[in-house]
This record gives structure tokens, sequence and C-alpha cells, in this order.
């Protein structure tokens, strides 16, 4: 095991979110807060740890697959570890396992709060809590490999990690440039969001932590009402952005070098459009007798299928209170999740195509025993291991949502309440249903389900098999003898 | 496609259910209920009808796994609708919709009811609902194998189609003989509980009905009370049997030809006896609160355990109202299911240790990218061709788990009676939780829904695919070109 290399990549990541922590800092300072002086002070502890573990250059850079696991999974644990510092400094969320969950919770992008009123937060922590979504929407490695010059062929195997999606891939031959590019793309779309907030008359402060949340695919509202106070124009805005994040990003890279043709010819690009505008025509017409207009069920089943199926877990309305048929059209979007290669989180379009093609294909082979033919997806033939790794994917989805179910149902709250709890946690949504339902939150679960659910988090935004491996005893068995 | 072979078999399927019609019309001769008319003339028409179909024999005998499919499927659909013919003419299940959906789940074993109360029914109706169950346990066409000499090695086919697990095999070189086999241990095994039932004060009326639904872990009551008022001797009888009848019958084969090595060896027997001893001790203990003494306690986790993970669905409490905990634990006992070759349904423990071992192996890759091992079961290297099935009938299962609780959902009623009615018909077992709990029944959903739910009972009971491609439209796209 390369423990030198795993030592020095976090460590960057250490430095980086102390560089990270400046902004809440000068958030606190502008507002005149005396809690920004705990974001200074981690940030400065951050700085000093991030240079003293970065000093020395790792002599070896070879990196495993398993490394590139391991460095992964314990950079986001240590990213959330001193993220949650400062609200238990400050005295915002002063119980750790609260400010773990929370912190989690933002930089996964789930949005799940165990704040039953946020709105007497500090700014700064606010500014934080939603930034915090921003940074684990495309991946803190991505963006420290798209600013260092990380030498070695094995930095596919960090981002691998960090990316969402069956099968990552880069768009130019250079990393360093592919995350340029991804981060480039990111800015920008974020950039024209707080513009649009602004220009719909939010102040700077609302317009940047309702965009962090959006490009993310967060989900931390500030306000403890979330987007039902919102006038329409903001709704729809934000709305159409948390879908374009949902999309994968090569889409925007294909358009951006005028590939108009590679760019609308993604097969999953059309069915995530095909099942939002499927779902929002049906729940629109299911809830249409709880609004006084149909533009407003319209709008609401718009905001809240573009919020659940992207992953973010914004809530214009309570929709706990919907009919049932809305509220099941809902969970099974919760599990769809966005396009692979966005922010958004779940099993993501690609894979849930290719799962169904794959039980079209042994039906056909029933039915055909002699005409093999081969699954294809976005016009290119996916290879047998991609698979593969999609149902195995699958199954060790199916096994953590399982188990976690049945671990948090020690608590004893009702079935819909965990069910949806672990779904919402391991999607990276937010809001489940019942009492963790949009006007609900997290709060009451004991610390081990609390921990549960943080693992889940984890386990959902890296993909599953990195939190994995960190926590396999087979990757610790043996250690000793070969060092 | 062999269609004069199909007509053969599904005809044969048609004069056995004649001869098995003789038992409820004798019934009711000896109870003297009007009723038993209904019987004896659906057992004339399908003495008429089987003799016509089957009197020409098909010239060509050869047979692909599609035809196997589509015979399969076929044959139990034919053998729901003249099952259920006789309840509507002698009124007992006047409405046909209402009279195929208590049919399909007596040959499925499922036993869901649509009945909110049975003891109003005949005689001769209760013995053919529970008689049924007994059937549909060890399979129709598995019967028909054991007696008549069908000729042509394709007729794997069929029973594969027909039998439970992820790879059948044949117990002796010759199927007719593994059929006998199996339908000589199912006899002896359902003659043993019939007589420790009547050592225990039951009536031999009881006592067959309560065994049929045991073989076939069926699940219908002829009480309104379920088990709830059986002394502790039937109760403890019948959940050994249910867990018995859940085991593989290769183990009881290995073991009838002295080969104790072979039978105990059995992984899938070691983990299923496991888990029914983990959920056992987890729910007395959560449960322990509810009754007078730990030992009614026990006794009523033990039994349900045994109900719901043999998928049997006998009631003896109505653990609706146990804590969430214990609710919890039987859902995710609905999805394990019981041992492959078993009368059992669900997902089955073999193929839920094979997903959990692909799980364990592709850790273990990402760990030792190197030192790849096999996958093994039983002590044998199982086939890639094996996964890949499993794997792929995983997935179907959940695309029709999640298609089926949409569909539902449009009735309006509650997520928890939605989902647990899909997995209950599904899986085979018969009560979920809340509306369609043990003491509710099926009876308030729409036509609609309850043709959703009579298709997931006989794809759970075939294992998916013989259902699938029979109503898959490539099975008969271009089939007129070639006739």
């Amino acid at each position: 095991m390369n423990f030198s290399m795993i030592r020095y990549i976090v460590g960057l990541v250490v430095l980086f979110e102390g560089i990270f922590l400046s902004l809440p800092s000068l958030v606190g300072v502008i507002y005149q807060e005396e809690q920004c002086l705990s974001f200074a002070v981690i940030m400065l502890i951050c700085f000093l740890l991030g240079i003293l573990s970065t000093r020395r250059k790792p002599e070896k850079t070879f990196f495993y697959a398993k490394e590139g696991f391991i460095t992964v999974a314990a950079s986001w644990i240590v990213l959330s570890f001193f993220g949650a510092l400062p609200f238990v400094l400050n005295g915002d969320i002063p119980f750790m396992p609260d400010a773990l969950f929370e912190t989690v919770s933002g930089f996964t992008t789930t949005g799940a709060s165990i704040l039953s009123d946020v709105e007497v937060l500090a700014k700064c922590s606010l500014f934080w809590r939603s930034f915090t979504h921003w940074i684990g929407g495309m991946g803190v490695i991505v963006f420290i490999l798209a600013i260092l010059p990380l030498t070695g062929g094995q930095n596919l195997h960090l981002m691998r990690a960090e990316s969402p999606g069956p099968s990552v891939g880069k768009l130019v031959p250079k990393l360093k440039k592919t995350s340029m590019i991804l981060y480039g793309i990111y800015c920008f779309m974020t950039l024209v969001e707080v513009v649009l907030l602004l220009l719909g008359g939010q102040s700077l402060f609302e317009a940047l932590l309702i965009s962090f949340g959006t490009a993310g695919t967060g989900g931390f509202s500030f306000l403890n009402s979330g987007f039902a106070e919102y006038t329409p124009y903001i709704q729809y805005v934000v709305t159409i952005f948390m879908i374009m994040f949902g999309v994968n990003f090569n889409v925007y890279y294909f358009m951006l070098i005028k590939k108009f043709k590679d760019a609308f010819c993604y097969e999953e690009l059309r069915y995530y459009l095909f099942v939002i505008a499927a779902a929002v025509a049906m729940i629109t017409y299911n809830i249409r007798g709880l609004f006084p207009t149909i533009e407003a069920a319209f709008r609401h089943a718009f905001f809240q299928v573009g919020s659940i199926i992207t992953t973010t877990g914004f809530a214009s309305n309570n929709f706990n209170d919907w009919p049932e048929f809305s509220k099941t059209v809902l969970v099974l979007l919760m599990f769809i999740g966005a396009c692979a290669g966005s922010t958004g989180g779940g099993i993501k379009i690609s894979r849930i195509i290719l799962m169904l093609k794959t039980v079209k294909k042994e039906l056909l082979f029933y039915v055909h025993p002699r005409n093999v033919r081969k699954i294809k997806l976005n016009g290119r033939v996916v290879e047998h291991e991609v698979q593969r790794s999609v149902n195995i994917f699958f199954i060790t989805y199916c096994v953590i949502l399982i188990t976690s179910t049945a671990l948090i149902a020690l608590d004893n709250y009702d079935f819909i309440t965990n069910f949806t709890a672990v779904v919402a946690t391991l999607n990276n949504i937010g809001p489940g249903l019942e009492l963790v339902g949009p006007t609900g939150n997290f709060g009451m679960f004991s610390v081990f389900s609390k921990f549960v659910l943080i693992f889940d988090m984890l386990a959902g935004r890296l993909e599953l098999f990195p939190m994995l491996v960190l926590l396999s005893p087979y990757t610790w068995k043996g250690l000793k003898f070969r060092r």
C-alpha cells in the first residue's frame, strides 16, 4: 500500500479545505458575525496540517485502484470532519455527530438536515453549509486535479472513484485538462444561475446559496419554508437549472466544441428528459385539485420532479401531503437519479437503461436463442465488463439499502420514514417521506442511525465501492506482513 | 413454434385438473353440499376438453426453451381459469376476476385472499382452495412428468420453467424418476403432518387443509382468525413443517439414499437455518412485551418467521401490530424466501448467497486484482452463466416489483399497502402489511390492480421469465411469416 501517496493527497485535500474555509470567514467578516472566528481558526489548522503533510513529496507515485478508492474515501471523511468543526466551535450545531451529519450531507450533496430551524444560523454558517454542496458536486479531488500538475498516469483511478457513472472517461487525452473543462462548465453555469436569480430580485447572498445548492444538486435551504414562498420566476429558474445540472457534462462539452450531433444523440439525455416529462405530466394531473390553477400544479410538479430526479432535494411544496400515486412516482424517481457524469446522485439513468436492456436481451435470448445481439448505449457497444459492473453495482446498492433500513429500524420509527430516510441519503437526495419529509428533519434519529446514514451518504456519493474498500477487513488484513 | 406440442401438454393439464376436481366434488358429496355440483360440472368439462385436445398426439416432440416457457405459463393460466369457474358457478365467489385472483393465489401458493369472511364458504370450496396450494406447490407439470411417459429429451425445459431455483438439475438421470422421487417425498411429508395434526385433536378435514397449505407453502386459512386460536402444539407442528417444506428437496433425497454428508453440507440449508434462528431471536426479544410469557413470544416469532421466510403466509398473530423493527425484519424475510428446489417462493436463499458472494468477490478484486477466485456454492464452482442469470433474475425481479407498485398506486392506497401487496404476491407469500395485513384482504383493489397482482403471483411462482416470454411481443412478432 502506497501510504505516502495517500498521505500526500489527503494532505492536499486538507490544504484546499483551508482555502475553501476562507470564504465563510470572509462572509462572517462582511456581516460582522463573531461566529466567523471558528471558520478562521479551522482554516488556519487546515493550512498547518495541509502544509505539514504535503511538504515531503512521495517517492513512488504508483497507484492501484485500491489505493485510489482508499484515498478518495479517506479524503471525503477527513474533509467532512474538518468541515464540521466550525459548526461545533461556534455553537450553531454544538453536538459533533450532528455537525458531522450536516457536513457529510453538504459535501455529498444530499441536503438532509438535522436542524429543525435553519433561520437561526449565522450567515457564515449558512454560507459554508451551501458552499459544501458546490465543492462536493463536482468533487474536491477533481478540483485538485484541475489545478495541480499531479504526475503519474494513475490519477485516473482517483477521478474514477470520485466521479459518478458506470464508465468514467476522459474528455480529452490529458486528465488535468478534462478536470479544468468540467470545472469551467460548472463555474460558468453556476454564474449564469446567480445572474438570473439576481435579475429575479434575490440578494447576492441568497442567489449564491441557491445556486450552490442547485449546481451541486445539494438541497440545503436557508429558509424553513424551503422554496414555497419564492416567486414563480425563481421557482422556474431553479427547476430548469436543477435539470441542467443533472445532465451529463459531456453533453455540454460537445456543445462547447460545436459537436451538436454528438451532444443530442446521447441516449441517456433523451430518456432523462422523457422520464421528467412523463413524471411531470402524471403528477400534474394527479395533484391538479390541490392548487388553484393548473399552472401552479404544473409548476410544483415540475419543481419537485426536477428536484427529486436530479437528487437535489429542494421542496417548493410539502409533497408528503400529495396523493399516494404522486408520492409513489417521486419515490421511484429517487432511485432513478440523474445522468452519469452529472453532479446528481442515485442509480443514474444510464445504469437503469443498461439494466432494462439486459432484461430485454435475456427475453430475446429465450425467444431467438441463436440471434445474440450486443447491448448498445449512445450508439456504442457496451463492453461485457461494464455490464457486469452495472449488475454488481445494483446488487451492492440493494444490499446496502436493505441492511441500512434494517439497522435504523432499531430506532422503531415507521417503515416509510426508515425506508425513505435510507433512500434519500443513499441517493444523496435529502428529504424523504413522513418524519423525514420536506417539513421534517433527521434530528430525531439515534447517533447510531445517524452514522449509518452518514455511511450511506458517503457510499452513495462515491458510488459504493470506495467506502466499502476502505471499511473492508480484506483491505487491511495481512498488511502488516508486507510492510 | 411447436403449437401442436403446446396444445397437447396444455390439454394434459386440463385433463389432470378434471381428476383433481373430483376430490372437492367428493368432499361435497360427503358433506351433502349442493355447491359440489359446480365442481362436478367443471370436472366433466375439463375431462371433455382434455380428452379432445390430447386425442391427437403431436408429430414433432421437439421443444425449445421458448416453447417450454410458453407451455408452462399457458398451462398455469388455463389451470387457474378452470379452477376459478366452480367458485363463480356455486356463488361462493360470484365475480370472475375475484375468483380468478383467489385461484391464482391458490395455485401459485400465495395465499392472498379477496375474501373478508372465509367461514361462510362451503366445505367443498374450502377444500378446493387449499388443495390448489398442494397441486401448485410441487407443480402440475412435474406431476404429469412423474406419471406419463412423455418422450423427448426436451422435457427438462418444462421442468426448469416450473421448478424454483437458479439451476434446476435432475436428481437421477431419468426425468420421470426425478419427478416421482420429488412427489414421493412431498406426499410422504404431507402425510406425516396430517397424522401429527390428527394426534393434536384436529378433524381429518382440518388436518388435510392445514397440511395442504403447509406443504405447498400456500397460506389459505379456513378460519377468519388464522392460526391464532390453535393450541401451541398445532402451532409448533405447523411451524416445523413450514420450515421443512422450505428446504431444498435434494436434501431429503440425499437423506433417503443415506448420503447424509451430502445432505448436511448444503450451504444453502445452513444459511437458511441461520437466518431463521437470527430472525426468531431478534423478533422474540423485540415483541416480548406483547405476550404474557417468553414462550408465547418465541412461539409467535417462530411461527411468523417460518411462515414468512418459506412464503407460506399463515398468521398466528396480527403482526401488523408488532413493533416497527419486527415488521421490518419480516418484510426483509419476504424478499429472501425459501431454499431453491423447495415449494417456497421469493428470491431464494441460494440466489441471495450468490449475490452476496458476487459483491464480496468484487471487493476482493479491488483489493487483490491479481488474485481472482471463483465463486463456489455447496462446495462446487458456480458457472459464470448461472451467476449472470442470477443477476438478471434479480434485476428483472426489481423491474417487475417497481412497475407493479407504480401501477397499483393508481388506486391511491397508502405506500406500505401497495408495496407490501406487490411483495406479498410476487414472492407468493400472501399477507402484507396495513390494509393487506393478516387481518385484511385484497378485496378492495380495483380489477386492474387485481390483474397486475395476478400477473405478479404467476410471474413469482414461475420465476419471472415464462410469464414474460408469453406476454412479450417479441415472442409473437413475425410468427405469421413462418407458418
